[in-house]
């Protein structure tokens, strides 16, 4: 099996290697794939993050064990079966096994999932070159962005959304600055996102998510760009809690507010905002932080706790932004801007060449 | 000298105690400052922190070397001179300062200076007493209050500013409940607002400070009151990072806004919040946390950063709000509320009898 590379998987000699999430910034180490029960701990472990790099992961850690003889046509299918019940929301992952598994039956079953599992690499790398080509024409020369969370190449095997097309325009030379929201409890920003903005070069400046405002009221921030977990066919969309305080406080100092993903993350099945389920999380990620940290100078990672564990602690972990607050969706097919009422209309989808946009990004390593 | 309490500074059998608020809130632990380094340790290692409790302790200390004859007037007058270069900011402290150092010329100086330290801890308890009263008024049954950072019993001798109106609305049985706001960087409404809130058995959620504005949208959030480090001429006010957000967020929401505070807070010779300078503090706040943590059950103290140590930031430490968003002005004088136009005009000082509020308020201890 050929050798493919993103920021956070790799597959090196047939075997699959993850970048492992929860010791970054501070560490980067590379977790070998070689048996199921180190895929799964990444997965469930949160090693490996991001729907999309889930899914990609799982399905390059099946082609390689196929790709090395060490799964027969049975084993394969349990195999898939185990990924599945790893992490049983992510529905980009239970797309990718239905893909696989569907070639299960075809006499060179071995060849095709191999295919699909690079196939499904290559897809999303394309569509992260899709959403950063078309957010292009939203930012000008110098535009300083904001955004929140991490949506960069950590979460995803190409670029990523929102985070990508700020790569996309520094490539470009557009002389663009970040501004990076800490992201409260669990800090994508400033563990995550902070770290791959130094990596790629981009200048960037991390903030408390509190601080947006303030540097709103400076006209410091020209666009807000953010990503996407849901958007309802109404063009109302979930995402990382934060996100619709920056959308209410865009609209009052008239600064655009954006958001990038995916057409697949369009869920016509939905109408509005209002049927998102908000998940409640642990108590903990609010008491305090959990993960990597440099104290004293050396890594270390555990539990720390700077309120009460008694303290009553609401945690919604997404937050739903209306779709009358949203300057433009950007998407792989283009960017879709709201209509004079504020509506969202998703245009009939357009089937393009592929531009061999994968083929054009490295990741910043 | 006789024996006073409030929740962060107790005199006791004539010596100065104070609880450390950097092991807060998973140690208590009261420090007694029995000689001049362990006060000015107290009070540039931010054990005692907020500005009226610093001017209070400060003052106390003095009056307790006097009652124990350790401090002649030419010690006392070195002594008010090297508190004054303590903390060289803090204007309550250098009021106090001045206030004793008047005294010293006087044949009696010893008594008058012990009763002067008594006054200032009842003047400041008074005032608390009376910003809480004034503050009932725009309370309904029920209310459910989000308030910022820490400006509670911790801060002052008395009950506090805004953080006093909650606890009042609770001893009035009024069935409120405070949203809390965690107040990144430094965390005082995770550490410090929820440890008050809990000894008070006033019902509270700690959030993240993103939460706000979905908790808005929710309906969840009657009426917002915060503090003030400084009110302008025209009733723009400086406070907490975060806290101008919050006034956004409450006028797109049309939830009245509040700022309470002390008369002495209004500078009459600032005209506007754009003359009031915002510090940047370390980035290291941004990056991380230190203080004091609860790690594998055991209370640790350090630095913790879960960010690079190379990542850039920004760490304005304050942000203005202008007088436009804000619905009341909650003074110990009373309530101003803005005018039509939004604007804020300060009635002249009422010289009320004192009421005796100092002897009501017991500190929740």
């Amino acid at each position: 099996m050929r050798d493919v590379a993103a920021t956070s998987i790799r597959v090196t000699g047939g075997i699959l290697f993850l970048l492992d999430q929860q010791r970054l910034p501070h560490e980067e180490e590379w977790v070998a794939c070689r048996e199921d029960h180190e895929v799964l701990e990444a997965i469930t472990q949160l090693k490996v993050r991001g729907a999309p790099a889930i899914a990609v992961a799982a399905a390059l850690y099946v082609a390689t064990q196929i790709a090395r003889g060490l799964a027969s046509r049975e084993e394969t299918r349990n195999l898939l079966q185990l990924l599945r019940s790893s992490r049983p929301t992510a529905v980009n992952l239970m797309h990718a096994l239905d893909g696989l598994e569907q070639l299960l039956p075809e006499d060179n079953w071995q060849e095709l999932l191999q295919q699909e599992a690079l196939r499904i690499f290559a897809q999303d790398v394309q569509l992260c070159e899709e959403i950063a080509v078309a957010g292009l024409t939203v930012l000008s020369h110098g535009s300083r962005i904001l955004t929140h969370c991490n949506t960069g190449s950590l979460a995803t095997a190409g670029r990523g959304t929102a985070l990508g097309i700020c790569t996309k325009a520094h490539e470009a030379g557009m002389d663009v600055q970040v501004w990076v929201d800490e992201t409260r409890p669990l800090l994508q920003g400033g563990r995550l996102t902070a770290w791959e903005l130094e990596k790629s070069g981009v200048p960037y400046a991390l903030i408390c998510d509190n601080m947006a405002g303030a540097l709103m009221a400076r006209g410091e921030v020209d666009c807000i760009i953010v990503g996407a977990d849901r958007i309802a066919a109404n063009g109302d969309f979930a995402n990382k809690i934060g996100t619709y305080s920056l959308a209410v406080l865009a609209q009052y100092h008239k600064i655009p507010f954006y958001v990038a993903a995916p057409r697949t993350t369009v869920d016509m099945e939905c109408s509005s905002g209002v049927e998102i389920p908000i998940e409640q999380r642990h108590e903990d990620e609010v008491r305090g932080f959990a993960g990597a940290v440099l104290s004293d100078g050396a890594p270390k990672r555990g539990s720390f706790l700077w309120s009460k564990q008694s303290a009553p602690v609401s945690n919604p972990a997404f937050d739903v932004t209306p779709a009358a607050l949203i300057t433009g969706w950007i998407l792989d097919g283009g960017v879709v801007l709201a209509s004079e009422e504020g509506r969202f209309e998703l245009p009939p989808e357009k089937h393009p060449e592929p531009s061999g946009g994968a083929a054009e990004w490295a990741p910043p390593l």
